[in-house]
């Protein structure tokens, strides 16, 4: 132990288990905390009360303080549902302000490399609601990640029988980009489905 | 508030306090904490820990948990005393293994426009370590920035009458460098201070 402190070592290595931190950035965001005593105390506090506060919304799965969350006990548009991956997706697309409908947070992808099958995800959860809700739509916004496009397929299969109309965000160029830039796949798909102006 | 949850906003603005977190990485690692729980509680506790047990050297004021230090209560050279920013750089210089003499940590660096005179580092307690310990040398190792060399410049000025050894670290080409990638002026001090083989 290079620097003599037990507890400062301790503080590195929970720091280290969050994603993109690494020793070196542990140790500095842990000097910087040492600069300021009362901020280790305010986050502290806030860890606990999120811990202690958020929870998974019973309905959609999204995180929310309240049972059900804002979005399922609100006024939204019950005639299309929304399935994302992870509730920050859900924070992205309502970021955009262009989704009124509802949402269905399935916690993961299908990975049967990392050992995830759809048992693991709120697929059964996804399923009883739709025979609740007057749904008419349902949109994949799953990542277009290989794990995404599988699990949108798979998902897009399983629906299939309902009667429902199945549809995924559209691919294209994104906007203020630079067509120099942009991948040949997207390009690709950007010509294919171009809109009459 | 996009996510329906203050104490996520309130986690997040902790978060954001940290140097070289934005609001989309303290997002993120907030996610990555909702994910795993436990996780939240040990990394609450670590944070409260360090705030409790951590204080700094009334000696050299490097961080340590017993007060004084296991570097000034140990046995080390006397003669030499090396000086620096902050106790992050005592650690550098620990983990080198190429020095064992005292140290003394300034807790910052002159900077006239950032408001720090010399007041606000630990330059009277150094004069006052001077007369007590028999340091022969003193090595100032503040960082090669505008503000680390004016604050080893100050402090060489300083202790110029009391007949020590005042050093500075050598400027060469770092080990392992491609000569085609280093700057001009480490090139530049290399050459004028090339060692006979």
């Amino acid at each position: 132990m290079l620097h003599n402190s037990p507890s400062l070592t301790r503080l590195v290595g929970e720091l280290k288990k969050l994603p993109g931190i690494g020793e070196k950035t542990a140790l500095r965001l842990a000097f910087s905390l040492l600069r300021s005593r009362s901020d280790i105390n305010s986050l502290a506090e806030a860890l606990l009360e999120l811990n202690s506060r958020v929870r998974f919304c019973s309905s959609c799965f999204s995180i929310t303080e309240d049972d059900p969350c804002a979005i399922c006990s609100g006024e939204r548009d019950d005639s299309i549902l929304c399935v994302v991956e992870e509730p920050q997706d859900l924070i992205a697309i309502e970021r955009s302000g262009a989704f009124r409908g509802r949402y269905h947070v399935l916690h993961g992808v299908l990975s049967p490399l990392s050992g995830v099958a759809p048992d693991d995800l709120k697929i059964v959860e996804l399923l009883r609601r739709l025979d609740v809700l007057p749904i008419k739509e349902v949109l994949l916004a799953t990542n277009f990640t290989v794990e995404g496009e599988a699990t949108s397929l798979y998902l897009s299969r399983l629906l299939r029988t309902r009667g429902l109309k199945i549809t995924r965000l559209a691919h294209g160029i994104p906007i203020g980009s630079d067509l120099e830039f942009v991948d040949s796949a997207t390009l690709q798909r950007a010509l294919q489905s171009r809109n009459e102006v």
